[in-house]
């Protein structure tokens, strides 16, 4: 287990619950009573960024696609956007880092500023789904599909701009049984979706659409490419977009194999390790 | 006009809109279609706690009440918090802090984990709102009430729990017709609800409920009291635990008045200044 579901696994125990709450922590999202979707994520200067690299403009768009891409995996309509930044003394960019914030075409609903040692943002997503897709209803025999080309984001040294799969996520959600967003690689991100389903998983690299300059290392492992990964029923129609990357397994391992059938030992990014 | 509104302004200026966002940035809390309530609020390490001086579970308390503040000036009834943790190297303390944050018995719907150069706590709240409370609808004449005593977090060096003032802002929602939570202070407070509201405001400095030990000086001008501050109509029945401490004027200054008439110029809290 990686050190961040560890400690997500330490919150849940103390979380509490309410009649309101049908999905706490531990999915990509929470849901609440009315199919309100809702998740927070943040970003920290020198973990997921560096602002001496970075546009301000640039953080502030990836810090709205991190949490978009989460209620996309649950096949979430976004709503609206909240964010409490902190900011380091004489950093001139907030009006430029808000812009990125709205620059998904989600409004800003609410901010706080306040004085940090480091530029931290961190950002809340509220949606609505008719039927949230969580990460725990595959099955045995159910297909895994990805939505587009993986490694970019290693490749480039983590400074492609990234789009959520917003309307991805709301297409595949008509038959997935199981989505996650990728956001620390599908090594690490396939095994979340096989342990909450209760199955294993086999995924065959050969198969996995790679971004221009990407190793297989980096398809497979590599952080903040925020493509979905959905389980669909063996029988289900794709669309075009989705890439058929594997299958969920009655044997509970998770195996990622190589073109020579070799079982690979990878391990998706964590942000507590890197 | 403190630097932090100056800095919520310049987010207000790009932050987008939407047919569902019924209420943006500048007031406690966002108001989105079907009543529900949503803000957003961070607490660091060295601005806002300390941590080598405060239990992790305080700090997640104190995180918790900030926020549950907000939709208490809405006269909102919460349904569940988010939290985004930034988490030094070495910081054993995340379940405490956590258990804190589910401490005041709203769930914790949703969490993240990341390492930050210093402990930051980042909490959305929701609630719901049958009639959503701003901090633009007073009017000329109306009293100005607080809920409780003031500046004692200020007395006691920011240390005393805090207790948000939930059922209160219930009970006010149903006369009030402003409404804002005491976070940096009457002095700056009033300011800006009556800037929201077109009005001036009147506040009898000698009315104002002192907490134990705390100065004239504390009272008006120290922060996170988390009391609320509510216009109300001049002939609405008080409830017995409101304090009437001034009212809206049609002159648009805000007066501080001591006891001998005198005009006292008093700033609050702010977390960039100090």
């Amino acid at each position: 287990m990686l050190p961040e579901d560890e400690l997500i696994g330490l919150l849940a125990e103390v979380a509490g619950t309410s009649g309101e709450l049908l999905v706490g922590i531990g999915d990509d999202a929470a849901v609440l009573d009315g199919g309100l979707v809702v998740c927070t994520d943040a970003l920290v200067d020198g973990v997921h960024f560096r602002s001496d690299a970075m546009a301000a403009r640039d953080i502030g768009l990836r810090a709205a696609a991190a949490n978009l891409s989460d209620l996309a995996a649950m096949g979430a309509r976004p709503l609206a956007l909240l964010a409490a930044i902190g900011l380091p003394d004489g950093y001139q960019g907030a009006q430029e880092l808000a812009a990125g914030l709205a620059g998904h075409g989600v409004p800003l609903a609410g901010g706080d500023l306040t004085r940090a040692p480091v530029l931290t943002v961190a950002v809340t997503a509220l949606g609505r789904a008719a039927r949230p897709v969580l990460r725990s209803g595959g099955r045995p025999g159910d297909r895994l599909v990805v939505t587009g080309p993986l490694g970019g984001q290693a490749a480039s040294g983590y400074t492609r701009p990234v789009t959520p799969r917003l309307a991805e996520g709301v297409e595949l959600a008509m038959v997935a049984t199981a989505m996650i967003d990728l956001s620390d690689g599908i090594a690490s991100d396939v095994r979340r979706l096989a342990t909450a389903s209760g199955t294993g998983a086999m995924v065959d690299l050969a198969r996995l659409p790679r971004a221009p300059g990407a190793t297989l290392e980096q398809a497979a492992a590599g952080g903040e490419d925020y493509e979905l990964l959905a389980a669909v029923p063996p029988d289900a129609a794709l669309p075009s977009w989705a890439t058929d990357v594997g299958e969920l397994t009655e044997r509970p391992e998770v195996l990622l194999v190589d073109a020579d059938g070799t079982a690979r030992d990878l391990v998706g990014y964590d942000h507590f390790r890197r």
